[in-house]
């Protein structure tokens, strides 16, 4: 991928837990793959677990990574980070990978992954999820907001397609 | 209330959106006249709908209240707010929201409400819900999270001794 | 002061270092006297030095302080903190003391007090100061931006007419 | 410049205001060019003025740039930016920019400027200025913290030193 071209490159974020189970890495090192497979740039939040193995997957792939870390140093991010963006907000930091992302997918995760979701609810931003959380409000008997896939490939594919369109 | 005793104070959030139903408006104004009765300080985000309504019923029972809000300006919060606290962070505000609670009670709400929650429950603050929003992880039969209450009495009281204990 | 005036009281601010001589401590203690003498809520960082002197002179006075903190933790806050605002924010909270004040008075201090004196003067906020930064753009021959003062007299003086007028 | 080598890249800041005088963009042009054919990664705040020229002078010397914006969208950048990073953040992306960044030099520029500065110094960033704030502690003599230069070569080398070192 020349430098020259991203721009216009769609983003598309993994968010997940920095604790994950085997399950959720293999998901992720595949999802991070398929990603960069697509030409799209991945998104992360720079640390360890479904974010580490999202990247790990990315680079196989020679695609580009860009980690938005939570604290203020560079070197806090995994190894396969091209560009580290630390930001010294702790927990905000969430919100910056979501409005970094044009689409995201949530693969597992816990609390932070649900905090990621309700950012990119709000911000009205597609989400696909892989085993993750599923939302209801209490008077309605339907899911919302998330988008469940049951593979990798579903998941980016149709994260490509919010935001590519079919064309 | 004197303001000596301010420091003592337990204090709890009530986190709602701004355009909410009857139902919701009638059941903020009981859970924010609840909270002053019980020598609470009402925490919101400043702002109208279930924010406001809390903030009315709080000010019914003389209590204090504190408005966290989004912009700049202080006179940006509705008319029953009376410590006034601008941040200028746009919705990166919920998240004081929450920090600034000792625990919060959820009523109705959509994606904002429910990044309060996620960040409440990140922050290991207790959240009770009215007619809100119910969590799932996918591959899990449980909720998580949120606890139902079927009242305004039934919230406050949860929510007061979640802090304070039974003594 | 009752609360229910809160709402109309004007706001001003202390800035200055947790780590300052006895010089800058007495002038921020009879500064915080001064600013509840006038009626006015004094807002701080809620930490040490020139912030804890402040609000102990505030309080000699029964004056109301709002303490903006770093952490995310009220307890943080020094004694005389009657309202403790946690934000989890770093020095990022060095911008909500001034987003919270209507004009600010910066005793002594050091970068962080500086940052503060940028950010009230990005705000269009009045700055004066006592024996603190002066600032000059390298081709101009005059100092821009903080006012300075000789005593805390002069200081909350000037930082009272300065938002309420001279009616 | 192979992306597989921006880990080891020194990064350095290039701040300045949107609405700069002939002279200031002549040398933020420059000072961008500079810092590119050193192999180093340029920040700025990703908008027009002297963040816009320094951008230019990188993209002339096929360098990389990254701009961190206050608003939520990428397209607020300007033209010559590769990675765009919106935060929503406002002026609190002031301080974003100066953690991104290993040095910083400072050009013209007025309060937002200033109070990118003051962050640097906060963060121990070394400061290389070009006609832009000089420090004084109004009790001391001497200028703090800019390291005042006469030229973007002067400010690149030194800039450049400060972060790699002599070797």
């Amino acid at each position: 991928m020349s430098k020259d071209s991203w721009r216009e490159k769609i983003r598309i974020g993994v968010i997940g837990g920095s604790d994950a189970s085997f399950d959720a890495l293999k998901d992720a090192e595949e999802t991070g793959m398929l990603i960069a497979e697509k030409g799209c740039i991945l998104i992360t939040g720079g640390l360890g677990g479904v974010m580490e193995a999202a990247s790990r997957g990315a680079k196989k792939a020679d695609g580009v990574v860009i980690g938005i870390l939570p604290g203020k140093e560079r070197n806090e991010a995994n190894n396969y980070v091209d560009i580290a963006i630390p930001t010294a907000l702790g927990w905000v930091r969430n919100i910056l990978v979501v409005l970094n992302s044009d689409a995201l997918i949530a693969i597992d995760g816990a609390y932070g992954t649900l905090s990621e979701i309700s950012y990119a609810l709000l911000y009205k931003k597609p989400v696909f999820g892989l085993k993750t959380w599923n939302l209801f409000k209490t008077d309605k008997n339907i899911t919302e907001g998330v988008i469940s896939c049951v593979s990798p490939q579903e998941a980016v594919e149709k994260a490509f397609k919010a935001v590519h369109g079919d064309g």
